[in-house]
């Protein structure tokens, strides 16, 4: 296996894209991070999707999208693993260039969900908990969350605002990003008077939908020639299952993938906790960041939103989180999140993030979960600078 | 990258399965697969299925399946390259292990679509088509294949009739597969006199959809320790696109992301299209057929019908397709369909095709095609036997 770098970004703004198509959205991505990374050509594109059959009609996307860039005739596939689908798309990508099957992948995520009616993109999303078990009983994904959520509450003694800040800061952080979904400062008081959308989740706990699609080309590092960017290379690349339906795990508090990946991830790029300089994590809904931090090693288990608490996820914090906004207000067009998200640790790492630029930051890790942390894949990156 | 062999297969029959959930199928493939290859551990799973999301309203497969079969917590992804999807998942856990990433990987191809509404069915299976394009004027797959069809014979100067060898030799074989969905002896005089669908398609030339499961355990050849049966190597995996519309085809009678995968699986393997003993094509419908032979270097441009004609096709002839019924006569559970055809191949390789094994069967070819050409897999395998 031989290591590979990142050689080329691309993103489309996350939003509302009625004029735009499914293969338009993604070919913007693709065509800007090849752009970025000075490529006319690539071998294989790997497209994570999730609900394209659902609310498009469309499948066999890794073919339409090749053609569409440009592409034709290479080797392309969708992959899916519910709104885990980016990550799992680049870590193909990666395992294609690092095997040495390939010399240039693309993987591309994208979604376009705001085409159809609000409950049937709800019921759509629900085809990530377990069908027979979960949605089958009228459970939407978000009342899944809000039972984890409720229940954290109760075991560890936490009221609903102690995860003000996981929101807070998402927000401030996305005020700058151009690509946000949501550019609106929100307060402890805005959120504290959110509507209720499942007790405990209120409106401001929750990520919006959106479409949208973001890009990475995967190339090998050994020759690479040096651009204008610093080197981005993949330190860590890991997937892990759990169950899907919560109600199924020993601990349904505990996000068991998030922390088998990331101890992969870990040991591969020779690191701990303590080395990562930011971290983009799945904040889907509030409750996910806190149990992301703990899984992933940050904090104790249950002290998740102590790191919130005190201002530790801000990007002068210990682990900054949310940098570019996150799920919560860069927005979550679901099969294309995880790509959104190493996207923007490769902005970090070659310290062109802007007014949320973490100074110094030199590894970074994301960190994508499909379903109510069914399937989770973590990326570490680090930049030569 | 290390050479790796199938260790294992298993396959449920395809059917109508009304009192068995999707995992429930899929589990059965795979835990036959592992059962074959005395392995109840591997370290991936990797779920080719098109239609979940439409018609049972369940994603995230991967990990849904890994749970179900006792591979809690392994990496696990769905692919989706619509009917194309099996072929395109073993390929995925042929790069993951012959690239070192793990050291046994399974794949398994999953269909579950007889529950809905056949009109349902039918709407879904055109999202492998250009949903913007083809499948918003109406065309359904069938009649994109009508098209091809009707162009072919008119260019080629063939009559329907030609074609009826590839339907009869498919339903011959099946007869002794317990796997295949249909069981039925079929002559001259039946196919000619069948229930036209599209025309010039009748219901003869058309595969049957269904509900069914295979998988196949991959690991490396090295260190392999002799088992009961011959070891079958991948010789050759190669996967090609091509537009999704065929409008917008140079030639829309050639498949070129056939030719393309096939070369490539032909120098991987370092063999001619001479070399192969026994092909499992695509035989969606019987167009397909000669579309495939020609594009994979058996037939001359325009000549497929000849080898049906002439008898070549069957076990006994110059290149024996579709043995074990093809998708005519095995079934067509579409996101399965490349699986069972890899499967039936190594029951070849293995000499255990029973009734219609082919003699000194050596060098196997499987080919999956997911749309009207858009994604082709093509695979190659060898025995040591």
């Amino acid at each position: 296996m031989r290591e590979v770098a990142i050689l080329g970004i691309g993103q489309t703004p996350v939003d509302e894209q009625w004029d735009k198509s499914l293969r338009e959205i993604a070919g913007e991505a693709v065509l800007a991070a090849m752009a970025d990374a000075a490529r006319d050509r690539a071998e294989g594109l790997f497209v994570g999707n999730m609900l394209s059959g659902m609310t498009s009609r469309q499948e066999n996307l890794g073919a339409l999208v090749a053609d569409w860039v440009g592409l034709l005739g290479v080797e392309a596939i969708k992959i899916e693993a519910a709104c885990g689908s980016g990550a799992a798309a680049v870590r193909a990508a990666i395992m294609a260039v690092s095997s040495g099957e390939m010399d240039c992948a693309i993987a591309v995520g994208i979604e376009k969900m705001t085409e159809g009616l609000p409950a049937e993109t709800t019921s759509a999303l629900a085809s990530a908990a377990d069908a027979d078990y979960e949605a089958d009983q009228g459970l939407s994904f978000v009342a899944i969350n809000a039972l984890i959520m409720r229940r954290y509450l109760h075991i560890y003694h936490w009221k609903h605002t102690d995860f003000a800040n996981f929101s807070i800061n998402a927000h401030a952080n996305a005020m700058s990003n151009p690509f946000a979904r949501l550019h609106e400062t929100i307060t402890l008081e805005t959120y504290n008077k959110a509507r209720m959308i499942a007790a405990p989740i209120n409106l401001l706990d929750a990520s919006p939908t959106g479409d949208g699609a973001a890009a990475v080309v995967i190339v090998p590092t050994e020759h690479l020639k040096p651009t204008r960017h610093p080197i981005i290379t993949i330190a860590g690349s890991a997937s892990a299952t759990d169950t899907l339906a919560v109600h199924s795990r020993k601990d349904p508090l505990w996000l068991s993938a998030a922390e088998k990946s990331a101890k992969k991830a870990y040991a591969q790029a020779g690191v701990t906790p303590a080395d990562i300089d930011i971290f983009e994590l799945h904040d889907a809904f509030s409750i996910m960041s806190a149990l992301s931090l703990e899984a992933c090693g940050f904090a104790d288990r249950g002290q998740g939103p102590r790191l919130a608490l005190d201002g530790e996820i801000r990007t002068t914090g210990k682990i900054p989180i949310t940098t570019r906004g996150g799920l919560k207000a860069r927005g979550h067009p679901v099969g294309a999140t995880g790509v959104y998200q190493i996207v923007e640790v490769v902005l970090q790492l070659r310290g062109e993030a802007g007014e949320t630029q973490v100074p110094g930051a030199h590894i970074g890790m994301a960190q994508n979960i499909g379903g109510s942390g069914a399937t989770i894949v973590t990326h570490i990156l680090k930049s030569n600078r």
